[in-house]
């Protein structure tokens, strides 16, 4: 099943459940986080109206935290020539980052001069959970949905802790629904790729994951409290701008997809500020 | 005037204002995030009861974001024998660390042997905004108090990246109470202390800082959005544990206090879990 956020008129958020190209709104008062959090056991929805004419918002819009992992697929590690870690590489993002399918993903260059794509599983917790042992980690897991890990190289290297380049307005574009766990078992085996302006940049599979989301979830789950809504962002795949020769920057009007297969295609397009 | 959360019978989180020894609860539905988003003209308060006999909450239980920097005293970047930086230096804590007043610092040796302590000056934000100049910058301050920056140095210096071992559940005492910013201003000339079983570890004061509160909350305010209940932690003197000669680090039983001039002392006890 598909799970989306969308505004409606008002501004305020609610969620839907995506069929085909409709939207179903559901009829239940809250948005993602507290529909995990109060787990309704039925929730009638309302008429369904054109996907396409629907205003998507993130998938989660107030997540208590995005965490990332660094250098989580092998040709990563290699390209990045960092050691593949022999635990998993934690960094956050901020949720201001947080943007929605067909969102622009902006900046100004008074900021950065070096903006770059990562295409990303991510994983959407479902539940209140700590100490998880690798068996039951699944359980804490609602769904999965695409993620760009849009990040400033000049800011990223130059500080040092990765955060601040990662957590520019827009930078974490997360969607455009997620898909419930029943359909995607534990994320793995799954293509992932990620386009600019149509070009392949990216094509790997989850399965080429040092940490799998079970070890992931698990590993997280010992050293922090998760919740209904925490975003966890999985690690790119090799492809990345940074590390091409030459290397290859977003620019004004470029548009970058991610694509997942089982979940769908992320789109953003890319917006200059002066 | 200053603004403390507190837990109700039922666990539900409540504001206060604390009047010498006297919590009075205010009549206000919701925390102190809701309040300053709210920013209601009047509020009533309840018949008070003994601050004693409060159980306090952490200042701000579902903060956004959780800001803080790194090397923002010219003392402390000195000891740590790390360039004074030419911008703010940005890290994150995850939400999931934040502790009250009172209540234990925690941590399983499992995870880390190297627990230390960092007193530093807190800022609340209370209003929603996006780049302010310097000379605005304050307008977007609700208050300040004290925190304690807790880090496992062994996961912090381990990962290169701090989020891991800066986050650890319990590991951002914040607290007591938020004093308002019409009572200290740009929150410079606070003498700041930590002290460790009563011996002072670290004593100096916020006119230290490399960089001022204006001008930290102007230059996140240019990369990030920041929302009601947004963390600022502005950074630490001299005198952590890891630094000393030999290194210090917090053990079972420690009680660790930060003081700060005009605002308070917020008091942990450590405690060691198998």
């Amino acid at each position: 099943m598909k799970f989306a956020q969308f505004y409606e008129d008002s501004g305020k958020v609610r969620v839907g459940i995506v069929a085909e190209d409709l939207l179903l709104p559901l009829d239940f008062e809250g948005d993602l986080v507290d529909f995990m959090s109060q787990a309704p056991e039925s929730y009638p929805f309302e008429q369904g109206i054109p996907l396409s004419e629907a205003r998507l918002a993130p998938v989660i819009t107030r997540p208590s935290k995005i965490i990332a992992l660094g250098l989580n697929y092998k040709d990563h590690a290699r390209e990045s020539k960092g050691e593949p870690p022999r635990e998993p590489l934690i960094f956050a993002k901020f949720s201001n980052s947080l943007t929605a399918h067909g969102s622009p993903i902006q900046w100004s260059t008074r900021l950065t001069q070096k903006v770059d794509f990562e295409a990303e599983l991510c994983v959407i917790i479902g539940k209140s959970v700590k100490d998880l042992d690798e068996n039951q980690a699944l359980e804490a897991v609602f769904g999965y949905t695409c993620a760009n890990d849009v990040s400033a190289r000049d800011l990223q290297f130059g500080d040092g802790q990765w955060v601040r380049g990662k957590s520019l307005d827009t930078f974490c574009p997360a969607g455009p629904w997620v898909v419930t766990r029943d359909e995607l078992g534990d994320g793995s085996g799954l293509a992932i790729r990620c386009r600019l302006n149509g070009e392949l940049m990216q094509d790997s599979n989850t399965s080429q994951m040092i940490f799998s989301v079970p070890k992931i979830v698990s590993f997280l789950s010992r050293h922090f409290s998760l919740f209904p809504g925490d975003i966890i962002l999985t690690g790119t795949p090799s492809g990345v701008g940074a590390f091409r020769q030459p290397p290859v920057y977003l620019k004004d009007g470029d548009v970058v997809e991610v694509e997942i297969h089982g979940i769908g295609t992320l789109t953003n397009p890319c917006k200059v500020l002066t």
